[in-house]
Parts: C-alpha cells; structure tokens; sequence
C-alpha cells in the first residue's frame, strides 16, 4: 500500500488572459516539475463537484475528500466560523454575524456600524459565555464581521435570522421554524439579550460614541447551520491523515473529519508563503501519515485580484519548491489539482473545469505531456471531483474489492 | 435493428510491465483485427461501475449487463455457488460453505478438514434433499470449499452463519436476525444436523479417520445471501439473448436474466481455451439470437499469474481468432472491452479504467487508431460500465425515443 499526497492549488483553473497574449496562467507558466508528473503518469480533467458547478473551496473540498456536498454541506454559518479559525464540532450551530449599530428603540440604524475596522476582537472577547448549559462563542472578522457558534445538547438549525437584513427596521425576535427549533430560539434569544447589554456598556463602544461614530452594540445573526457530523476520514478510508494549509476554513474543514493539522513556519497562505517550506514539512509529513492533503491559496488570491502575471508567477513558484517530488514518488501516489476556477479576468470562482494529474511509480502513462486546462484533455479522465478519493485509493492500492 | 455482440476479455486492462517495456499487454501485443475495428469504429474509456471501483466480475458484469450492482448485488453467497456451477434462481438463499473437522463435543478442529483434496463430490452428493418444503442443494469447490443453496418459499438471508470463524470454537447455532429470518434459521438448523450424521457416517469420512486424517464432517456455511430476482433481460430489452462463457460464475449470472448458455467444445475458460471455436460458435448463435454476450477468461488468468507474455500472447491469439468478424459488422454491433483490470504487475484486479470499442456498419469513425488503454483515450466515451447497454441499444437502432 502506498501514501498519498494530494496536493490543492487553490483556485487555479483560469481563462485566456490577454495580458498573457490569450493563455491561462498555468498555460504561461514555466513548469516542467507539473509537466513531467503528467508525462510520468495520468492527466484529465476534473469537475468540482459535477460540470459547471460554481463551487466555493468549502464545497469542493468536501467533495476532494470524499463527503459529498449535497449531504453534508449545511449552509455558510460553519464554514464561515471555520473561515475565522474558529473549532466548530458536528452538532454545533454556527452563524454569520455581523457587528451593528441599534438605537434605543433596537433600530438598526447601520448593519455595519459605520464600518468599523478595529476593536471588534475587543467586543468578541466579552460575548463568549455560557446561557443555560449552552456555550456560545465569537470570533471577530474583518471589519464588522464575525461569527457565532453554539455548543451543547438539544440544539436545532431550523430558527430565524435577528438581522432584519435592512436598516431601519427593528432587531427580529429569534423564532424556531419549528418544534425542534424552539429551544435554541429560546436560549439565544436570552443570550443576544445578555450580549447586548455586555456590548453598549462596552468601553470601545463608549469611545466610539464619544468619537461620534456608530456604536458596535448588536451582533445581529444571520444563516444557522448546524455544522455536519461526519464519520472521520480515518474510519472512512483506513487511513491516518493530516492537512497543511493556510486557510483556516480549510484547516477547520480538514479538522472537522478528524485530519491533523500541521502547521509549517513561513506558511501564510498568501501570495510570499514560503512554498518551499510546506513541501518539505509535506515530505516530513507523509513518513507519519497516510494521506496528506496541502493547500496552496496564492493561486486563487492572484485570480480573485484579476492579476494573472501574480497567478502565472505563483505557478512558477510553487513549481520550483517542488522539484524534489521525484524522492517520494515510487511510494507516494501524487495527485495535484485545484478546487475550483477563479479566473483572473473574473476575479471570482468559475465553473470551469481543472487539469488534474496523478503519478506514482508502476502507473500507466497516458497521452497528456503538459499540466494546464486545454492539454490535460488528452488524459485518461474526465471526472468529478467526488471520485478522486476512489481513484486515489485504488492507484495507492488500497481499494477494498467491491465482489469477487 | 441490428444484433449486438459483446465481447468481454475478462481483466483485460493492464499497467505497465517492466518485460514488455514499460507497455501493457494490450500495447505490447500484435492486434491487427482489435485495431482495424477500433479505426473503422469508436472507441473510449470504460471505468467498471464508476472511476477508481474496484470490481469483481460479478458486480462488472452485471453493470455491463445493465443491472445495477448497487441494487442487485446481494453478497458472495448467490455468486460463489454459481462459479461452482449450481443454478441459483431469484429469491433463493446460497452460503459459502466449508468442509471442516468438528470433534464430538461439536467443536471446529479444522475449519478446512486437513485441507481436504478429494471426495468432496461424494459429501456433497448426499447432501442434497429436503427438509420441511425446503429444498437444499450442495456443490463441493476446490480442496474444502463448497456452496449451499436453499429453494422454497417464505426464505430470508437474515440470518447468522453457523461457521465460528476459527478453530477452537464450537460450531454456531444459526440466528434469525429479525422476524423475517426465523423460519430460515429453524429449518437450516434442522438441515445441518441432519447433514452432520450424514457427514459422520459418510465412508469418505471413516476412510479418511482409519488414515489419521481429519474428517470433513460438518458444513461450515456463512455469507447468507439471497439471490436478486432480475427483471429478465429479454423483458428489459426486448432482446432474444444468449452467453458464451467458460466461467460458472459468469454463466451464472446469465442465466439469472434469463439467457441461454451456449456450450462450446474445447472453450475451456483456461489459457489453453479454443478461442477460434468460440468465434465460429458465436457467429452461429448470433443467427437464432439478437444479443450475445461472450466471456473470454484467458486474460484475467494471465493477469493473476502475474504473466505478461501470457497475457499478451493470450491477446494476440483472440486477435487472430477474431479475424472473421468483418463478415458479421454489417448488421452487428460489435464492441469489445473487459469488465475490470488485473494487472500482471499487480496479480489481482485493480480499479484501473477499461479502452472499448464499438463497431457497425455506418458507425461514427472517431480519432482512435489502437485498441489499448492509452490510445483509446483518443476516442469519444469516457463512460461507466453502467452507461454501455445504452450506447449498444442507439448503436443497433433498437433505443426507444426519451421524450417526443
């Protein structure tokens, strides 16, 4: 039985730029680690979760590790709490939050309070406490973000938002949606009322006022979800897994199945991470696990800031850091894709299809010699993104044979 | 309409082999006939069930067939006793089974009876009756292997196995698992001890004692599996069908949809099979029948041996025993693939995808040259085994119209 490696640049299907004279940015890139990994083995193309779905990196790393989004992706309330580095646990509630301005009358006078940029962390801090055996956690975000997690027995996703989603309207009563619902309205409805008299007393909220700025003194929730229980990776598949990645949804997606989280010095999951650093913590990595799963996220920051000379050098970089592959490949079943497109010329997620490839020592080689959108077409597969696990466990020979 | 004739080179796919090259079987071998029907026809990848399944020939065979093996494959049980050549029908009930040793206080001694070489026939032969409207039937395999089938009415595979599983132990009462497997476990019970005095007295077994040897005298049976009841497949698809195979178990199956079973002299279901006899009997069979599906076994047997001369040379003489096939193109569909790979490398199946090909008088002609895992990629599907009955009833203008 052999380890697998898979490797996620976040992002990296791309369009024809023009400032790359109509090439994607893995098309402009100079590559040849990428190329000989797909001479040396098996390209094709893969579908986040199925043809044309427009993914986020949530769903389609479900979907990457095997957990299939339609079952198990239950809304951006946890996600977006894992997004903040939050621990979320199959069960608990989770919910976008925003930091908001209400008057004395529980108007939303500015669902943003007045956009604010700091202290936040400040007013997390005194809204994490417990209400009737139920533990409740914040975590600010950027600007007046944040979000808000729940924890205990008894709790149910099926409530109503208190952000009216308008201001000028009053702060919504939490409601259950139905029977089972009703105690976590009940018990929510007495936190939010303890959190907001924690927040107005609050002294950023005091300075702010004195500053003649919008006070942060509601945290006006949005999106329940109860974060998915899943049956661990390792039950799953047999094997001890760990994850490396800079993105803390990621790391929150890749805990959530029961993955270790490696952490790796230089790693930031921005465009000057040190990509040389997490493949050599990734080498380290494999002689104690199974299955490795890295992410890249410079890819898709340079997609999203429409910048496809920052994506093409980042493919160039990660490139590089990677030459010494070779050293883990005979034992090792590599497979490097993305999780979804973010064009540059989009600057946001695609549907677009990605070039997937898979090498290992004792693999069939395939038509496929370079690893970008339009030449992966001549490999073995056209796939989604939920059969790579399957794939990976067969190529590493660890498929349990379905009959006789 | 057209006939249709399925060819299934049983384990036909391959990785590379370090004898021939770095090339599969397929690659390696001389095949001009394989060839000339993939340029003068289509050809693509085939992943048994879905991409990366790991398949038997059971559950592939009967995804090629058109049946779901998510729906119908019920267990080793059914599919074990009809590789042992015992006809198994919809709703009976089949146990793998072992002849063991079992001492005076019923306690397993030798779950294999020493590993027991002969007279096994003889047990078996004896073991066939009946017993409260329940018919048992008994076929003995290699060394101590063997199968049960139950036939009556009201019978369930809810039921534990009376096999301990290893020595030491005493042989298990049978136990309904729910309500529905009573009766089941009641009369199986009684069969076993009836089968164990005829065991005991049985003179294989007073031989084998005056000889110092174990005795064989009790059936071990385990893995309760009830036989799917199949839509036949002439009811399915409107086709008068038949098989040619040298493999019980494939016969099995075939015969479960309701086929006939073609019997060919000197198809051996070996290496050593006569391959130009069973073209010549396909031809003839094609004349009384629309669709025949016909199992070569000699590659999946190359494959296992971990022999890739033999697999290719095993290859060339099919090819050379096909050279005739021309004369049927016309009004057949021909098409040509395997139902899982076993890589010689590997000596066992692996979840590696399948090339096939489809050709007809009039067919589509796609970029494909060579029939082999790598050059068939160049053709136009990239489907599951699930998807082939489909293509072959459109190919053979036989497809009821989906919609208007």
């Amino acid at each position: 039985m052999k380890k697998i490696f898979l490797i996620v640049l976040d992002g990296l299907g791309d369009r024809p730029n023009i400032e790359l004279q109509g090439r994607t940015a893995l098309q402009a890139a100079y590559k040849p680690n990428l190329n000989r990994l797909v001479k040396e083995g098996q390209a094709g193309i893969m579908h986040p979760v199925s043809p044309g779905s427009r993914t986020g990196s949530d769903t389609s790393h479900l979907s990457l590790l095997g957990y299939d989004p339609a079952k198990y992706y239950t809304g951006r309330g946890p996600f977006e709490a894992m997004g903040l580095g939050m621990t979320v646990l199959g069960g608990d509630i989770a919910f976008r939050a925003n930091f908001g301005a209400v008057d004395a009358n529980g108007v939303v006078t500015d669902r943003r309070a007045g956009r604010i940029t700091s202290g936040t962390d400040k007013l997390a801090d005194v809204l994490s406490f417990s209400v009737d055996g139920i533990d409740f956690f914040v975590k600010a975000g950027v600007e007046h973000r944040a979000a808000l997690v729940m924890r205990g027995k008894g709790l149910s996703d099926r409530i109503t938002d208190s952000d009216p989603h308008e201001p000028g309207l009053k702060v919504r009563e939490v409601k259950p949606l139905d029977e089972k619902g009703k105690f976590t309205a009940d018990v929510l409805n007495k936190y939010l009322s303890m959190a907001r008299k924690k927040l107005t007393d609050h002294p950023v909220n005091t300075e702010r006022i004195r500053e003649g700025k919008e006070p942060a003194n509601e945290l006006l929730i949005r999106g329940a979800g109860q974060a998915p229980t899943l049956t661990p990776f390792s039950e799953l598949f047999g094997m001890k897994a760990a994850c490396i990645s800079g993105i803390p949804m990621i790391t929150g997606i890749c805990r959530l199945v029961g993955m270790d989280s490696i952490a790796v010095k230089g790693a930031t999951g921005r465009l000057d991470s040190d990509f040389r650093a997490k493949f050599e913590a990734a080498y380290k990595t494999l002689n104690d696990y199974d299955f490795l799963i890295m992410n890249v996220k410079a890819t898709d920051i340079a997609g999203h800031d429409g910048n496809p000379i920052a994506k093409r050098d980042a493919i160039q970089r990660i490139d590089t850091a990677m030459k010494d592959i070779d050293k883990i490949l005979q034992d090792t079943v590599v497979c490097i894709t993305g999780d979804h497109s973010t064009p540059c010329a989009m600057k946001d997620h695609s549907g677009d299809p990605l070039p997937i490839l898979f090498s290992t020592g004792g693999i069939r080689k395939d038509r496929a010699k370079l690893f970008d959108e339009i030449s992966c077409t001549e490999g073995t597969y056209n796939i989604n993104s939920g059969d790579v696990m399957k794939i990976l466990l067969q190529l590493s020979d660890r498929a349990e044979k379905y009959g006789a």
